[in-house]
């Protein structure tokens, strides 16, 4: 695994996001095959009971890094809006929570999860509105 | 930069997605710095006039795939939804566009980007409705 799984990048040209098969390393001119074809996008949207409340925004960030020790979790980003604004832009909701995956039966397995399952327990008084998103390839 | 910007992927252990300062590699035991500081997610959702339209579909896949050209875009995956269906899952769109910028002001640049622009002037006709988040480290 670990000689195989050795690569190179090729400078300023290439658009990244490389990891275990789970998106492809290309260049400009090899942009189609960017993302690997089982790739499992996994975007949840929080919005808080206390939007303004520093220490429930705390509360739960620290919880979501305790559900990015998940395995099968293949990249996460943690996010809060970042201060765009035009009409067709979201800007109300507090966290972000974006989540890669290696594939579909991978995130299924991420739902039972005891460690997800857990977060959800403790923080699940934190929000009033969750949005989740889920994504194949097109 | 070719030299230094080689890396080892660790096995399992890794949780991936790197490039070019992007995203930092991590093992579980590493994941606080998953993500540079300045990591701008731009996540686009698409609502098209004609749902049913696989030539529409197409169309707007089509127009992506050369949006993704441009040069500011780290990473990109354009999706559509993955089959999974609960209660506080939006499966009503027909595509997602997810974008990863080093920071905000690539994605100022894109938003002005030629290319960008050409892209809505030829498709903006196959949606009714788009919805955008965009984020930045919580």
């Amino acid at each position: 695994m670990k000689s195989s799984s050795r690569r190179k990048f090729i400078g300023d040209s290439v658009k990244a996001a490389a990891g275990l098969g789970l998106i492809t390393l290309t260049s400009n001119s090899e942009i189609s095959m960017m993302a690997s074809k089982n790739l499992f996008v996994h975007h949840v949207y929080f919005w808080l009971n206390n939007p303004e409340s520093a220490d429930d925004l705390k509360k739960l960030v620290e919880g979501l890094r305790k559900v990015s020790k998940v395995k099968t979790i293949k990249m996460f980003h943690i996010g809060k809006p970042a201060g765009t604004n035009r009409d067709v832009i979201d800007v109300s909701y507090s966290v972000s929570w974006l989540l890669l995956f290696n594939n579909k039966a991978d995130q299924d397995s991420y739902q039972t999860d005891p460690i997800h399952l857990k977060f959800i327990d403790e923080c699940k008084n934190l929000w009033k509105k969750v949005v989740v998103y889920d994504s194949i390839d097109a």
